[in-house]
């Protein structure tokens, strides 16, 4: 009687597997949740639009002195009411040029720091507001969880995270400190790109419907230089490391602003593809010789990474990498609306309704750049194109950082604009690595995204 | 006994499947066989590279005298060695102004033909060598099946085909009769695209990694038009009824042939994604009204369609397809290689290693194109020019179809390409509405895509 009851039962449940796997085989698959969101731990508050105390003057360490961070010391000696207390870099020239650079310009020297762990030191000290990391990638986000547990405010440079799992990390550490934690996107500042921010937010381009970013630069020299590149090649080990966007912060940030994301609409799920790699061996092949090392390595890194990510509210984002191939640089930047286009690369464009089947005139096009400057620029687009700093931006970049502080404002960018778009990285080569397979993008704010209507960058 | 052994095949299989479903689970799916190939009949032959008997005047029926037709016949009376025979249009105006055509320039009469199934009469004649279908996109392949089954080469508006199905209809027919059957793609004739395809074949790209095609042409007001608009309203309904790429072939043909595909490459899965619906609804308001019925009707195809193609050698294309945006017309032809970058819109660029971070100047750019013009164009550039269509790629297109037509040389385009540029159509919609699901894409050669190693424009 047992054995028959089991015979039953097993055919019941051998019925309804068959049942099942035909049902998967039948229908055609949607976007896979891979990653899966963990709930917010139970009092923790979003830091959607995170205000903090004023602070008077802001006390810095930078941590990171080779190209990004020493840019950053020099442009931190044209603004006021900060203070550069600690420099930082296992490289003792790099932590001398930028000592050298705070003294001609009238600074107090600050203390330096040289050994590999010594960010850990400089975040436990507690006479800093803000860590200012410029390190290499895999740094990043070590050091703003770090910095925000001893009560830091952070910015990072991009990408602040490389896997999904950081991102988290970013935004647990965030929440649960209620602290600042932002990445460095300078092309948010850019000129074009802040302005058409502004276009499309006073309605000049009707309903933003699609917006294309890029990061298209032929690192490849920089890449294999041994001698000015990047520290220890680290730039290099990463191209060999993964496929996928690798970089995708300056592309899908300014875009990212314009469409509102996670004020008022929210990624869903993207799809990446990339060519094979030729790009790399090719190049190393050429310069150092079909048996040199570097023209025999695999590369991982594709060539040409093209990335599409669809939104809650139906709009889409075309997203583009490449540092590998042969042509003139591109950030793309380009918006279409339900009245009008803009495009920055190769060429800044400008097309509205009702004339928009072509472009306007360049004087036309630069009155109305004139026109939508945004309020947060006016003021210091002198200074900024003075101090320089990729044409500018960088400057704007570090001023609002330090005015939205000592306003206790919420910051330009916040941690969820962080996570959104370095997830990119770890997603995209997910979908790569699986025919391009859809995947879904974690909802990072848990809920929030629809809590604030649009991006405002605050002036007092 | 029997009892048991019975329990134990049930436990067998049970643990099996719960395997099998578990592996399905735990992996990720990867791109799906929506559409399965059909085996080539027994005796059946491919048409890679067909030859056809030489014919010495070439007898031409033209099936569709609106928009495109009209233009057609025009442009044949600049021909030697072709004789218009039949005239075929619903509308009776089209056919009047068509035979007038004729007539002014110096040609016989051609018959004419009024009724809807009048083509089916066409096809039958017996001293007809070409149909010429430029009908509304649902008749391209009936028309070109029932003309092939009775023995004439067909050239046909595209898209030649709407849905997979069609596809192999096409196909099927074209290698039973062994007779040419091509899509009047203009496009891989306009100078520069013709140009890159020479720049791309004499090496001066390098390997070709990657390349963008487009569709971006704002139509809204010919799609609502009337009076002048679409035979019917025709491209509206096609609004109405589907999303995806439903306009491929422009974007993809020139770069498909710079590309190899189906000689010594092939398209193996492809990615979609579309925006919602905005621009349709919104002009319509604008134009008719709040109330008004075009702006209640729901268009089910999206503004913005990105699809994004993985081919057997390791390149992408990127296509889009936008008709319903404000903004500047747009067929992007990017082309990326290892030595070389070259893009069409919004103006046309050439970068060329090792200064590939910068376009050439005007000048040097020019003086390329002028170097690099196709052989098959040298001799008519300045006829074409004459005689116009398009700046003079509809000329050529004609032109070459008679030449190689009366040299029995192979057609610049094939079936092959008429399906694979076709079927994006069906293909993107699966994608776009299953999430943008990777979607396998048929070898409509069956095998046969790596038999020529590259595109030829045949010259006797």
């Amino acid at each position: 009687m047992k054995s028959n009851y089991f015979t039953l039962t097993s055919i019941v449940i051998f019925i309804f597997l068959l049942f099942s796997c035909n049902q998967t085989t039948n229908q055609l698959p949607q976007a896979q949740e891979v990653f899966v969101t963990p709930d917010r731990p139970e009092g923790q508050k979003d830091v959607i639009e995170l205000t903090c105390e004023p602070i008077d003057t802001v006390r810095i360490a930078i941590i990171g002195l080779g190209m990004r961070g020493k840019g950053a010391v020099k442009r931190f000696t044209y603004l006021e009411n900060i203070k550069i207390v600690a420099l930082c870099d296992v490289v003792p020239e790099n932590v001398e040029k930028s000592q050298q650079i705070l003294v001609e310009n009238g600074f107090p020297k600050a203390d330096i720091y040289t050994d590999s762990e010594d960010w850990k030191k400089i975040c436990e000290r507690d006479d800093i507001d803000l860590i200012y990391a410029c390190t290499h990638w895999d740094l990043h986000t070590p050091i703003a969880v770090y910095a925000m547990e001893h009560g830091k405010h952070v910015a990072t440079e991009v990408p602040a995270a490389l896997t999904i799992n950081e991102c988290w990390q970013l935004i647990e550490t965030a929440e649960k400190t209620q602290k600042h934690c932002i990445q460095l996107e300078n092309c948010i500042y850019d000129f074009f790109e802040i302005t058409t921010l502004n276009m499309a937010q006073q309605g000049l381009l009707g309903e933003i419907v699609h917006a294309e970013g890029a990061y298209i630069h032929d690192l490849r020299w920089l890449n294999f230089d041994e001698e000015t590149g990047y520290w220890n090649m680290w730039r290099l080990k990463h191209l060999e490391k993964a496929d996928g966007n690798t970089y995708p912060t300056h592309g899908l940030g300014p875009v990212s602003h314009v469409m509102n994301i996670h004020r008022g609409d929210k990624m869903n799920y993207l799809v990446s593809m990339s060519t094979d790699q030729f790009g790399m061996t090719a190049y190393a092949k050429e310069k150092f010789g079909e048996d040199s090392d570097y023209a025999k390595r695999n590369y991982q890194k594709g060539d040409m990474n093209t990335t599409i990510i669809k939104t809650e509210k139906g709009k889409t984002i075309m997203l583009q990498h490449d540092v590998t191939s042969p042509r003139p640089y591109s950030r793309l930047h380009t918006i279409s609306g339900t009245k009008g286009f803009v495009q920055k690369y190769p060429q800044r464009g400008i097309a509205l309704e009702p004339k928009a089947h072509s472009f306007l005139s360049e004087s036309k096009r630069d009155s109305i750049l004139n026109e939508y400057t945004h309020p947060i620029v006016k003021d210091i687009v002198e200074k900024a194109k003075e101090v320089g700093g990729h044409g500018g931006m960088d400057f704007i970049m570090d001023y609002r950082l330090i005015y939205c502080l000592r306003n206790g404002l919420p910051l330009d960018q916040d941690v969820y604009d962080a996570a959104e778009w370095s997830s990119i990285i770890e997603l995209s080569k997910k979908s790569v690595t699986n025919q391009s397979m859809s995947i879904k993008i974690p909802d990072f704010t848990r809920g929030a995204w629809n809590k604030v209507k649009k991006v405002t960058y605050y002036k007092k």
